[in-house]
């Protein structure tokens, strides 16, 4: 019998039910609620925005399962010694990629004239086909080299870019390293972020790297607010060098309504659901992970306390 | 030594320089006019909305090669006996699948309200992943195989249908016939539109086959206007059981100004840009059919008079 803490109110609300079926699907005799005290607890299953932030008294407890796939909110608690997991949910990973190649698609084909409608006017406009319109994709995890796998089969020329080597065979070029972040962002037309937001990450992306990109460039950060320079990209969305911005996350959020973002012709904000958690898929990914502790093997999708995810 | 005849205005622009070029690299001793007479011209390269009507006089012509993908305009033309290919450019077919593939995802993941904007509303709502969206495609030629390989690729469960049966392993379900049609679009959430325009398609969607669909079902009709039944378009529309409808074709095009489908808050109109010809692509398939019947080889994507495309 093992004890799993619900912490957080969304996951009480939403993965209860799912978890429960799926721990007994695997034959872990376990009992779920949000009242298990330290003492009990031999897993918690957290929303890292709930009120869990002193972990020291959990110390029976032999991993801690984040709902997120981000692991940034963490990097900074001294009290989490226990092993931690980050969430990789298959149907996240989907999320997100479809989040990508709609917002991609939309650029490159101009479809916003099209939603918007053409007022009468039988204008042919023909854009440029995928293979002449060049894409990088900065991070190369589970969900950078989904998207960037979509966007590869579409025909669009993809380069690649993260923080060590990784090389894709399929993409049109593999950089990495600050030394490489330059050069993977010339000429892009779309840059799609896809990286763990970490203390190498924050205001990754200032005047200098937008200035890289092709002018009018579409930029689409689906990872971390941080990772881009708020001010720096508010002024190359004004002076063109950025054509548009497609943002699901932002510094802080909810966007605050007073925000420039809101309401910026070229700035389209997507209220953080390009890789909402799915509980019933989600709910399988920790049920696994918990099973495999208690088979003795190691926990999937550890976070890295050094490199930060 | 042959004579291209570069027939309709649009031909002879886009259409001389590199169709000159390709029969060349081919080792093709052509010249191209568009002032060749019947007793000179050995082939000719056709706009069928240009002004060529009577095809008797051309005795000598060994092949008319469209530069249009559909070969409806032909149907009804006694005079043209002459060998006859249409349009197959792997361009077109790309650019015939961004465009699928763009307001698929516009629909999919509700891409409007994110074009529009949320207007300070950070409202969370999760579309449901591709797995779950059925979509069917309608004709299994060269566009609609790439368009429902794209969309397979993406996750949506795709079912295809055609006159005769296509089996093709990686769709979700098979059709075919007017039997399959509506098993085929029975429930489907997207339906995209690919088939030839034929005396056995004109009219094949109406009231009776827009009610097979899901309520509220996307449609995308990239195809020919007249597939379309546009008065039981509009009364589907407006009883809701269509949700919306993405228009690239028309019975008229351009579309005459007062046409109610411009205006239409869900109605989006695309003047024909799905699959435009690019001048440059297309004339190396041009060359290569010329370059194919002028080595004693059978011409490539003949039009099969009988079947009307």
């Amino acid at each position: 019998m093992v004890n799993v803490l619900l912490s957080g109110s969304r996951v009480c609300r939403h993965f209860a039910a799912p978890l429960g079926r799926e721990l007994r699907a695997r034959g872990v005799d376990a009992v779920l609620s949000p009242d298990h005290g330290p003492e009990a607890a031999d897993y918690i299953v957290l929303d890292p925005s709930g009120p869990l932030r002193d972990f020291t008294p959990y110390r029976r407890v032999r991993a801690v399962l984040s709902t997120w796939a981000g692991a940034e909110v963490f990097a900074t608690n001294a009290t989490l010694t226990q092993p931690l997991a980050r969430m990789v949910d298959p149907a996240m990973t989907r999320g997100m990629t479809e989040y990508v190649v709609a917002h991609a698609m939309r650029h490159h084909i101009g479809l916003d004239a099209h939603v918007r409608g053409l007022g009468g006017e039988w204008q042919q406009v023909l854009p440029p086909l995928a293979p002449e319109r060049p894409v990088t994709v900065l991070g190369l995890g589970e969900m950078g080299r989904a998207a960037a796998a979509a966007l590869s089969a579409l025909g669009f020329p993809v380069t690649g870019w993260s923080r060590t080597p990784r090389p894709l065979s399929w993409l049109a070029q593999s950089l990495s390293g600050s030394a490489g972040l330059h050069a993977a962002l010339a000429g892009a037309q779309i840059l799609v972020i896809l990286l763990p937001l970490t203390p190498g990450t924050e205001n990754l992306l200032g005047q200098t790297e937008f200035a890289c990109l092709a002018p009018g460039a579409r930029i689409i950060n689906a990872a971390r607010g941080p990772i881009i320079d708020d001010g720096a990209l508010l002024a190359a969305l004004e002076s063109g060098q950025v054509g548009h911005a497609t943002l699901d996350v932002f510094r802080q959020e909810p966007l605050p309504p007073d925000h420039p973002f809101w309401h910026h012709p070229r700035v389209t904000v997507t209220p953080h659901v390009a890789a909402e958690t799915r509980p019933d898929s989600a709910a399988a990914v920790l049920a696994e992970n918990i099973a495999r502790v208690e088979r003795g093997e190691p926990l999937l999708n550890r976070v890295d306390r050094a490199a930060g995810y």
